[in-house]
């Protein structure tokens, strides 16, 4: 590969370029910038919902040993329908959920992010809507543009964040969207979503897409953090439902965010419709053997489920006492304020990011986003807190 | 999560789907099937262009090593930007391909497939245009759909499967596509295409798209099959062409098809610019650490390449001999024919499979591929082709 490269010219008549707006990228793209939260250094990090509990020394060992076996192997193209991760997903479904499935109801890609932009591709996409209860997982927004579906923001009660059901339904049967995002528990706010909403939500939906030639509108529950809920999963009405589709992730219950694994639960036939979007081979042999060796574990991981499950009551309960105003939370992170004086949350994210704590500002007025940390970080947290709400009296 | 679960009614307005067509897809995918080549059960399998070297030992326990090491902070999100991959990706293209690169023009992500899905969200999409010579990798196409992406099928040689280039020309000039796709070694084809070839495809692009308000065309030179050419990658030409970039894939020289891991190497603000369109934390923790352990392989690796690249040799030359039309091949797979009779390459694929060996049927008529198996394979399918031209003979 070495030698006889070809001598390029010293500059070619389309040089010139210094910045992507030089580039024919799409007109919609330009001064944009990249999603993701800030990568500060800072001695307690709870801004991006990661489980704080790293994998326990077993379950390591086990993903290096199935690791090893998959590489031997790397030479081939991985197992395209990844058929025995997706049944090892339908047994924890079923054990979990209420649910009995077939593995031909679930689907797995790289991160719930991807699950979700096959869903848009198969069901969006140009000329096609998609509508979500907002302030919610603002991916859900960035997904639709970046699939080319048009994007309705619904309506959330302005006090608590539950979605307000005559708004909502009045949203749906105004905008008529193909896609119906329901986040659940909900991302940022943490409230997880009634069942009879859902149901409510998927009528309207399908009520509003029911003329000649329309085959209804498809609603996605987002149930990202699901395992830590109050409330059990909504996976039992897909049920009958072949228009409801449950998604779900590993990077959340299963401390597994750098294995980006997410997965859903519907119908086969929705099942059948992402595979003619997903990218061939899509999902690689190592994140495959990855994800079956944490399936594996999953009691000791739903054992620290539990354990942070009672941290993040604790930090409710504690915030409150403090004086916080706080949403209920189903998930592993609590929304707390309200901060509407000088700077507003901003102002206070800063000052929390003073004493060491890094936490999110998801842009809701008023209101920041902290994730369940281990007891030390939660503890480390509220003291902050606590010398920000003496600052803010002053 | 067990208990409570909300209990469906027997079956909701919106059921009685069957199939996918029953459900809202979008119109353009009713009736398609899943890319991909069949599946078959058969002792020699050369139809996936797979390299047939598993990965030797050392590198095996390597991963293991890598990816305990992964795991132990699986619960963290996967480094966002892939610098310490991108770094060594770009040292790599440095030493075999003759320029030296900086981390901030390499990108990586799931497969060439997720590299160039990316590069069509950011440069194609609705309303745009991508023109790619065929027969070429079908992806493209596929992916030009996906992406919502207008497709132009430009011309190639009919007699030896080259880019005739005053009719390339003609094409760029009269559709004036945002995006044009070179790919060398072409895939099914198997010849490089020569860098005076891609400067003068480059220079048409970048005319055809350079009135007011018009930033010139991406030319993407997909690279797949580049270290098993007899001719020097085309990395060099990136140089003072900022929209000019080349892909590639560690699927097929580094014998890793099972990692779906490919890259691209262009100016930084192509770099930006698919970041404002890749899914956030695309590139997991577990896919990082095993692409590092195989590129600190890549001499051995390169070693197989080389044993591949003679049996490729012997493939065309005995093929030759054997009386077959054989397109000149700088990959790791052989486009062979001619197969005129009733029937066509379809009937000498399934004669072939009869023989108990696997090659690509791709479409092309009166040609079949197949890939550089082991010396053993190759010499299974060279026994099974005089046979079938005995049979066509007779």
């Amino acid at each position: 590969m070495t030698g006889n490269t070809p001598t390029p010219p010293a500059d070619a008549p389309a040089g010139g370029v210094r910045t992507l707006d030089d580039l024919p990228i799409r007109e919609e793209l330009r001064g944009q910038s990249p999603y993701g939260a800030p990568q500060l250094d800072v001695p307690v990090r709870l801004n991006t919902n990661e489980n704080p509990h790293p994998l326990p020394p077993e379950l390591v060992a086990r993903i290096a040993e199935r690791v090893a076996g998959a590489a031997r192997d790397l030479n081939r193209y991985p197992d395209r329908d990844a058929v025995e991760l997706r049944a090892a997903l339908a047994d924890y479904l079923g054990r979990t959920c209420g649910l009995s499935l077939g593995t031909d109801r679930v689907w797995a890609a790289n991160g719930s992010n991807e699950v979700l932009q096959q869903l848009l591709q198969a069901f969006g996409g140009p000329g096609r809507t998609a509508l979500g209860f907002e302030p919610s997982y603002s991916m859900h927004a960035l997904l639709a543009r970046g699939t080319g579906t048009g994007w309705v923001s619904g309506p959330r009660d302005a006090g608590d964040f539950t979605i307000d059901l005559p708004a909502a339904e009045r949203a749906i049967a105004e905008h008529r969207p193909h896609v119906v995002f329901v986040c659940s528990p909900n991302n940022p706010t943490g409230t997880a979503v009634a069942a009879e909403t859902v149901l409510a939500l998927h009528d309207a939906a399908q009520r509003a897409r029911s003329g000649p030639g329309e085959h209804g509108a498809l609603v996605i529950v987002d149930e990202a953090y699901g395992e830590f809920s109050h409330r059990p999963s909504l996976l039992p009405l897909i049920e009958g439902r072949p228009r409801l589709v449950i998604s779900r992730t590993m990077s959340k219950a299963f401390g597994a965010a750098g294995l980006r694994l997410g997965y859903l639960a519907a119908h086969p036939a929705v099942v059948d419709a992402v595979q003619l979007v997903r990218l061939p081979y899509h999902l690689s042999a190592v994140t495959q053997a990855t994800a079956l060796a944490a399936l594996e574990h999953t009691d000791t991981l739903l054992g620290y489920v539990e354990q942070l499950k009672a941290e993040r009551d604790r930090l409710v309960a504690e915030l409150r006492a403090i004086g916080c105003e706080v949403t209920d939370s189903d998930a592993n992170f609590v929304q707390f304020g309200r901060f509407d004086g000088p700077g507003g949350a901003h102002a206070a994210w800063r000052f929390l990011l003073e004493q060491g704590v890094l936490v999110r500002d998801n842009g809701v007025p008023g209101r920041l986003r902290v994730t369940t940390g281990t007891p030390e970080e939660n503890d480390a947290f509220l003291d902050a807190v606590r010398e920000l709400m003496k600052e803010n009296d002053r």
